[in-house]
C-alpha cells in the first residue's frame, strides 16, 4: 500500500449512489489587487449578491493546481479538478493543439503541432530563417493548410490530416497503426540554425519520424513559391494518453458544458459525455446544464471568458463575467445539487495579463459542510481564511465524493 | 516524470529574469507565549513599526522546515529555505562541524567530529571513563589539537588537519584521494564500555577506517600524560555532499551574507559566493547587502543573534534583536527588491530555550501577492492566518522564483 495514490485510494473506496455533483469552473479566476479597482481584486470588486450569499452558507478554501509558485497551463488545472494527477497524467503539446481546435482523435493518431517557418537551402540544409514566417494571417494559414491538405492526404498506407490553427500554427495528425510518438522537435528553437531531422526513439516511432521527413519534403516543395511560409517545423510529437475514464474510477456519469474546443477536448479525454450548448453565453451554458441534468451525475460546466478577460488585462471586463454569472446563479441553485463547487482551474489577474501561480478561491456548497458564515463574500481573502483552509486541487474529487456520500469509510 | 521531485519541476521551469530575490533569515525567529512579556511571544511584544507596516502590503503564512512535530537542526531548515528537500539532502556531523568552524572543505574530504576523553587500556581494549574528559576548557582543548596537529600532520599519503570546535569537542580531516566515508562511530555512547574500532562498510571506507585506527592509536600515544583528555573519540565520519548548485538548480547568481562560519559553510555548499562583512552587526550585514546589491540576484542574509537570545532563554534579548533588525529595515526596503522574504530557518522560543519545532512566520514581500491588509503586524497569529496559509518550508524558493518572475507556465 506504500505508493497508493489518491486516485487509487479513492477507486478503492467510491461507491455509487444518487447524488449529484456539479462543478463549475469560472476559467482563471482567481486575481490580484487592481488599482483601478480601489486596491481591490476582481472578485472583491464584482457585485455578486448572489455568490456572496452563498459563500455564508458554503465551506471556503483555496485549492493550489500543481503546488505553490507553479502557473499551470489550460490542462493541468482541469486534469487536478477532475481527480487527475497533473503532473503525472501529461497531455502531449501536439494533442493539446488538436483538441484544442476540436478535432477528434482516435488511439491511432500522432497529433503535431507544426509552424509555418522561413527557410533557406543551403548545402542541402534547410536553415530556418524565421521560426515563424512572420507571423502570417491567420487567413494565409488556412490557405496553406488547404494547400498542403489536398495535395498530401495519405503517406504511404497513414492517412493525414492537416487543419490551421492561428497564425503561422497549424496542426498535423498521422492516423495509421503502429505509429509511435517518441520523436524530437525538428524546430532548432534559434534562427540560422538548421531544422532537425526527425528520428524516433523505437521502432513504432521511428516509423512517424519516416512519415514526418517525408511530409516536410513534401511540403518544402508545395510552399516553394511562397514568400515566407515557405517551410513547416514540427513540435510535440504525441498521442492521446490512456487514461481510465471517471466512470471507471470513480463509478460516475459525467457530462461536460464547455464551449472551448479545448475544454471539451480535455473532458472528452477522462470519458465526459460532451453536451451541445445552444449558443456561447453563460446562460446558454446553464440552460444546457437544466435541460440535462436528468442525466447525469456529475456535471462539469466550463465558463471560459474570466480567463480571457484576465489575459486581456481588462480588469473591469473581468468584473463584469463574475457579475454576469452571479445574476444566473439562481438558475444553478434553484437546481439544488448535493454537491456544487465554484472554482476556477488556475489564477489568471488582470494586472499579471496571463495565467498565474497562485492559489484559486474555492467554494464547496453542501448540506455536509460548516459554512463559513462570517465570510465577506466569496473572494480570496475570505478564501484564505475559509474553513477548507488551503489544499491541492486534485483533492476536489475526494471532496465532491465525499460530501455527496460517494466514499465509503477507510478500513474498520 | 513519475516520481518528479519539486526541485526537479523548478529546474525545469525556471528562466533567467533581471528580478532582485532577498531573503532575510533571522534565525530561530518563531516563539511562544512568555509570561514576563505578559503573554506574549516575542515577536508581538517587540516594537517593530516597519516590520508591522510591511506585513501589511505582504502575504503572511507559516513555514514548516522539515513537517509537523519535527525540529530542525541548523541545516535541514536553511536547505529548505533553499530550495533543497530537508530530508533527502543530509550533511553529515563531521562536515557540518567543519564548516561550523570555517574550515573549506575540498571534495577529497573526510570530515570528522572528535571528543576528548578520558579511557583506560585494559587487556588491550581501551575502556571509556568520560566520554567528554570532564568537558575539559576550550583552551585546553586548543593546546592538545596543536599537539595532535604538529605531530600527526600526515598518515601515510593523506594529509591530516586537528582543530578546536569548544570544550572537549574537536575536528579531524583526512584529505586524500579515494577516502570513503562509510565508517561507524567509535564513541560507544556509554561508560564503562570499550571504545569501539573504526571499520568500512567498502573499499574507500576501509582505507578512511584504517588511517583513524592510526589516528587513535597516535593521540592515545601523543596523550598518554594527560590526566583527563587521554584518548579520543571519532563520530559522524562524511565527506561533502555532491548537491547541485543554486546555479545549475534554480539559474540564480546567490550570494550570503552571514557572520557565523556554520551558516557561510551551509551558503557554500549550495553554491552562493561568501561576502565580506565589515563587522557582526544586523548594520553591518545590510550595509554589506546595500554594497554588493548590484553584483547578484539572490541575496541570502543571515542575523543570527534571534536564535542565540532564544536558546539563552532570555525573552527580553531576543525582543531587541528583534528591534535591532526593525530599525534597520528601512535601510534594506530603500533598495525595493522585486522579492523580500523575511522569516527563520526554525523556531526558537525563549521559554522552551532550544530549536523547536513550531512553524516559522513567514513574510513575502512583491508586487504579485494580495496583502494581508489587516494583519495585526508581523507575529505567529497573524501569520497564521495569513494570505499564504501553513506550507512546508521547501516552497520558499518556488514562492521566491514564481514572485520574481522566473518561472515559464507548467505545460499547456
Amino acid at each position: 500500500m506504500n505508493a497508493m495514490s489518491k486516485q487509487q485510494l479513492l477507486s478503492m473506496l467510491v461507491e455509487p449512489a444518487e447524488t449529484k455533483l456539479l462543478l463549475i469552473v469560472l476559467d482563471g479566476l482567481g486575481g490580484l489587487p487592481v488599482e483601478e479597482l480601489g486596491w481591490r481584486t476582481e472578485l472583491e470588486a464584482a457585485r455578486t449578491p448572489n455568490l456572496d450569499e452563498l459563500a455564508r452558507r458554503s465551506a471556503l478554501g483555496l485549492a493550489y493546481p500543481v503546488g505553490h509558485g507553479i502557473t499551470p497551463g489550460s490542462s493541468p488545472g482541469h486534469m487536478a479538478l477532475f481527480g487527475y494527477d497533473p503532473i503525472e497524467c501529461e497531455i502531449g503539446r501536439g494533442v493539446l493543439e488538436a483538441i484544442g481546435i476540436g478535432l477528434e482523435l482516435t488511439e491511432n493518431d500522432v497529433a503535431i503541432r507544426a509552424n509555418f517557418a522561413t527557410a533557406e537551402l543551403r548545402n542541402g540544409s534547410w536553415i530556418v530563417i524565421d521560426r515563424r514566417a512572420g507571423r502570417i494571417p491567420t487567413d494565409e494559414c488556412k490557405r496553406l493548410c488547404e494547400l498542403l491538405q489536398s495535395s498530401v492526404e495519405r503517406i504511404d498506407d497513414v492517412e493525414v490530416i492537416v487543419r490551421p490553427v492561428k497564425e503561422h500554427r497549424f496542426v498535423v495528425v498521422f492516423r495509421g497503426e503502429g505509429l509511435g510518438d517518441s520523436v524530437n522537435d525538428t524546430d532548432p528553437q534559434v534562427v540560422g540554425a538548421p531544422a532537425l531531422t526527425p528520428k524516433g526513439e523505437d521502432e513504432p516511432s521511428e516509423r512517424t519520424a519516416r512519415l514526418a521527413a517525408q511530409f516536410i519534403e513534401r511540403a518544402a516543395e508545395l510552399l516553394r513559391n511562397e514568400a515566407r511560409a515557405n517551410f513547416v517545423l514540427l513540435r510535440g510529437f504525441s498521442k492521446v494518453p490512456k487514461l481510465p475514464s471517471m466512470n471507471e474510477l470513480f463509478k460516475l456519469t459525467p457530462c461536460a458544458i464547455a464551449v472551448y474546443p479545448m475544454y471539451r477536448g480535455l473532458a472528452k479525454l477522462v470519458g465526459m459525455k460532451l453536451i451541445e450548448v445552444g449558443g456561447e453565453s453563460i446562460s446558454d451554458e446553464i440552460e444546457a446544464l437544466r435541460t440535462h441534468y436528468g442525466e447525469f451525475d456529475y456535471f462539469f460546466l466550463h465558463i471560459k471568458p474570466t480567463d480571457s478577460r484576465g489575459e486581456d488585462g481588462d480588469a473591469h471586463g473581468k468584473v463584469k463575467v463574475i457579475e454576469e454569472f452571479d445574476e444566473h446563479l439562481p438558475r444553478v441553485l434553484e437546481l439544488n445539487p448535493d454537491v456544487l463547487v465554484i472554482t476556477g482551474d488556475h489564477s489568471t489577474p488582470s494586472v499579471w495579463r496571463a495565467h498565474s501561480w497562485h492559489p484559486v478561491p474555492f467554494l464547496l456548497h453542501s448540506r455536509w459542510v460548516i459554512p463559513d458564515s462570517d465570510a465577506s463574500g466569496f473572494n480570496e481573502r475570505a478564501c484564505a481564511k475559509g474553513m477548507l483552509g488551503h489544499f491541492p486541487m486534485i483533492e476536489t474529487m475526494s471532496l465532491m465524493l465525499a460530501h455527496g456520500g460517494r466514499l465509503q469509510k477507510f478500513r474498520a
